[in-house]
């Protein structure tokens, strides 16, 4: 290329990456709104419940110390990235309670709508990517996301064993709900299964979670 | 071996492996405390301010996507996990704000000692390995915690903008504080620092962050 096509082409990369850097930031702000998307659970101290940006923290980080209990090869800084971004459909779909039946009809409408605006803020690579990540954590098939649903469901199991089983006693939850719900654990990790199971016993001689 | 001493052996390792998960378990709930640590910055709504967990959250997404803006190469899932944990010091420490010139002098101190509290909770070689990441931001040498820091200004500077410069109006900050502060920037991402520029000249235009 001459001199002056080469500079021309300079300038539009220059261009392009700005765009992107803009798009990229209009998401960044656009996903400041998952921290007010309240969910069930209470923070170990009991003081308040928790909100979708501080639950995906506290997996992303769980994603990084728990890698070695899983029962199959998982890639964990591809975990990290589906936990860090599963729960931002909620900006628009709103948070089901993990044992709202009625609500849980209409999740998964409500949730592909949000993530099509919402993924679709970005340049078309990464918006793809997370949407990606996105439905194999819903499809709930790969070691990566049954390791990514493993974190979704024993990190607030922490959380309500720390706070004493308070959002188990507010809801009147049954073990053989938080079974069902953990149907796929055993296959995941044993090890973690046979701690919440553990747990569970706990929180039923307590009566802070029911028997059947 | 016999088949005793294999059963036996197989016995320790899961002994061994139930113990690191209680002390991953003792971690984990503990480390919930950082949602109860607040900053100075607004939330883009200008609501309330927001937490160390929120905006670890926040600096971890932000590294999948802004990867590409760096002028050196680096290794996003390490910048990842050193964002996802860079603030737990300050469950002891509490935050510094970041223009508060008395609370610096004795920052480091109250640092250390909750870093050697913190991470002592996990399995040693866990421990370290987050205790070699926390020292390696603090550094602010390699290009990983370069990144990293980047991460830690850009985002509540997007935050600010958001916000209206809430905060900056409300601590009267000057643009040669915020230029002091990330001095590095340039060398980290020079297209990142040419639209922080450009953001800063609109405020102060407006007079939500002061000229010099």
């Amino acid at each position: 290329m001459e001199k002056r096509t080469l500079e021309q082409h300079a300038l539009e990369c220059r261009k392009e990456e700005r765009e992107r850097l803009e798009q990229q930031i209009r998401f960044i702000v656009e996903i400041d709104k998952v921290k007010n998307i309240f969910r069930q659970t209470y923070l170990a101290d009991r003081e308040r419940k928790e909100n979708d940006a501080e639950h995906s923290w506290h997996l992303a980080v769980m994603a990084v110390l728990l890698k070695e209990h899983m029962e199959e090869d998982v890639d964990v800084a591809k975990v990290m990235t589906m936990v860090l971004i599963h729960d931002l459909v909620e900006i628009d779909a709103g948070d089901t309670y993990a044992y709202d039946d009625a609500g849980a009809k209409t999740k998964r409408e409500r949730e592909v709508k949000a993530a099509d605006r919402i993924f679709g803020l970005l340049p078309e690579d990464q918006g793809k990517y997370f949407r990606l990540l996105w439905d194999e954590f819903e499809e709930y098939q790969s070691a990566d996301a049954k390791f990514a649903h493993l974190l979704d469901n024993f990190q607030p199991f922490l959380l309500n064993d720390a706070s004493e089983g308070k959002s188990w006693a507010e809801h009147g939850v049954h073990k053989s709900q938080v079974c069902r719900r953990n149907e796929r654990l055993p296959e995941t990790s044993q090890i973690i299964w046979e701690k919440m199971m553990e747990v569970m016993e706990k929180h039923i001689e307590k009566g802070t979670l029911l028997g059947d």
